[in-house]
């Protein structure tokens, strides 16, 4: 349903972004298997089966299409033998430079959300096996006497991904051993300077907002979590660029920030933390958005893989 | 995953309500399929439909299983055709006492909401035809030196449905040729009599919540469109009963209505209003709520019915 600016719509921003179909067919793609736990924690394209260079805990089976983790541990599943398996296995796809969205390089350790053993595996792959990924928004807004605004940074144009596009006001991968506060502590002073104590105490968990995302590069399906919170600044705490992420910070007027979404000058994931955002604080509402209700029903889209261990 | 107070968990309170399983067979019921569009807007009963004295407008085939309202009216489809034919229908129903749910009684006009034409019918009939309905809850809150407080009613007594439980602080159907925050506002009155001009200026939408809930009773199954709004209370305005729907309200601490929660003491769909607010207020977290992804995306489940029209 068109809308603002001209044939754009809110619901186009998110059908960009969560653009897997309803009734997409998984039984298309490789199901990956942990052991003792018949729910499948990710989906894989046939392409990125054949290619992996699976270590011999891994059992490809390809009239079911299932890569089944064996139980390398004789019945004791530790964390120790689970991870060896995805490491040996992804240190020989890296080392053979197998996967062009890996880079050829190691990344940090992200886990398998709803696995029933500790698992993890690195983030640069975490869309080959088609696992769930875990990150964490965080908007920071001021109530000026101008009406609410919204601290919005542009990336750097050095990034690999992204570059000079408009962001979140901090974000982030939640880390294997990391907490989705933990990594918004973390990240608010790396990419913003904000202090510590004051986001300790004033940072609000608000949701979550889940997709399914399908690359245009390699037409892998990636299920997506992002944690999103929020935090109210006092006009007198600036975010201030750190780690070099960062290119400026921005407080943008509400209408700043839609327009800029409209014109496509956001990182796409993050329009639908800012329309969520809208959405809880009454600025989309049911009397000015026909969509209201498939919008909401669009940002928390049920995904195929669990979410909480089974046992 | 039991957590608080026992067995109980929030994710429970959850499957309480939305519990129509994720992989139902919506074959086995009828279609309720509208003028010139192709969309199902309700799901029937086989029983239902065999029961339903529909007028001539309605074509009932047996091997699609559909029930089809045809254009009665040359080419128009009116406002006054489309509804006449639900009412006549309706009127039936309700003069031959066919159905125990509707009491034998008339009840307020409730939209269809994806039709694409203006379409309305009976509220106490909506399960029936499976239309989803509309409800609007408003929760107030108070910030206190002793921490959030909600403003929570006990339902009258000589109420119909659920006499003597907990309820969210103002809540309602939406009438038909009315927007869920004009819904609020009458209501926020009505019932709490609060002051309209204050409730109009500091009401917040802040979402839905959709569920699938199938009925005891019947095993009719019911979407249902919750819109939630927030209205944070000064201590000086305390709401008051007034229509007789009310017994009393109570200023409660959020233990207080968790306690209330799990001990069952509140209308079961406004356990599901509680727990958004909760989530949007940084009560439950997903530091604190092992289920926590999962609790997000069942409270906006997918419903199987349009919730905009497709013209």
């Amino acid at each position: 349903m068109a809308n603002q600016a001209g044939s754009k719509s809110f619901l186009s921003l998110v059908e960009a972004v969560d653009n897997v179909p309803y009734d997409f067919d998984f039984s298309s793609l490789y199901q990956l298997l942990l052991p003792d736990d018949p729910r499948p924690h990710g989906f894989m394209l046939p392409s990125i089966v054949e290619k992996m260079p699976w270590s011999a805990e891994f059992e490809v089976d390809h009239k079911s299409r299932t890569v089944q983790l064996l139980d390398s541990s004789g019945g004791e599943h530790t964390l120790e033998a689970c991870n060896s398996s995805f490491h040996t296995t992804i240190d020989a796809a890296i080392d053979q430079d197998l996967f062009a969205s890996v880079h050829g390089k190691h990344s940090e350790m992200y886990r398998i959300l709803g696995a029933n053993q500790f698992t993890c595996l690195e983030r640069f792959t975490a869309s080959l096996f088609g696992i769930a990924a875990r990150g964490a928004h965080l908007t920071a807004f001021v109530r000026t006497t101008g009406g609410l605004k919204i601290w919005i940074p542009r990336r750097s144009p050095t990034l690999f991904t992204y570059p000079d596009m408009l962001d979140t006001t901090v974000a982030g991968g939640v880390k294997a051993d990391n907490t989705p506060f933990e990594c918004i502590v973390a990240e608010a002073d790396e990419e913003a300077s904000l202090p510590a104590d004051f986001v300790n105490k004033n940072t609000v968990a608000t949701g979550v907002v889940t997709y399914l995302t399908r690359g245009k590069a390699t037409s892998a399906i990636r299920p997506d979590v992002i944690y999103v919170f929020d935090i109210e600044l006092p006009e007198s705490i600036v975010p201030v660029p750190k780690d070099g992420e960062v290119a400026e910070f921005m407080l943008l007027s509400v209408d700043e920030v839609k327009g800029a979404m409209f014109r496509g000058e956001f990182k796409p994931n993050c329009n639908l933390v800012m329309i969520d955002f809208f959405m809880r604080h009454g600025i989309i509402t049911p009397e000015n958005e026909a969509d209201y209700v498939e919008i909401a029903m669009r940002l928390r889209r049920k995904l195929p893989v669990p979410t909480v261990p089974s046992l």
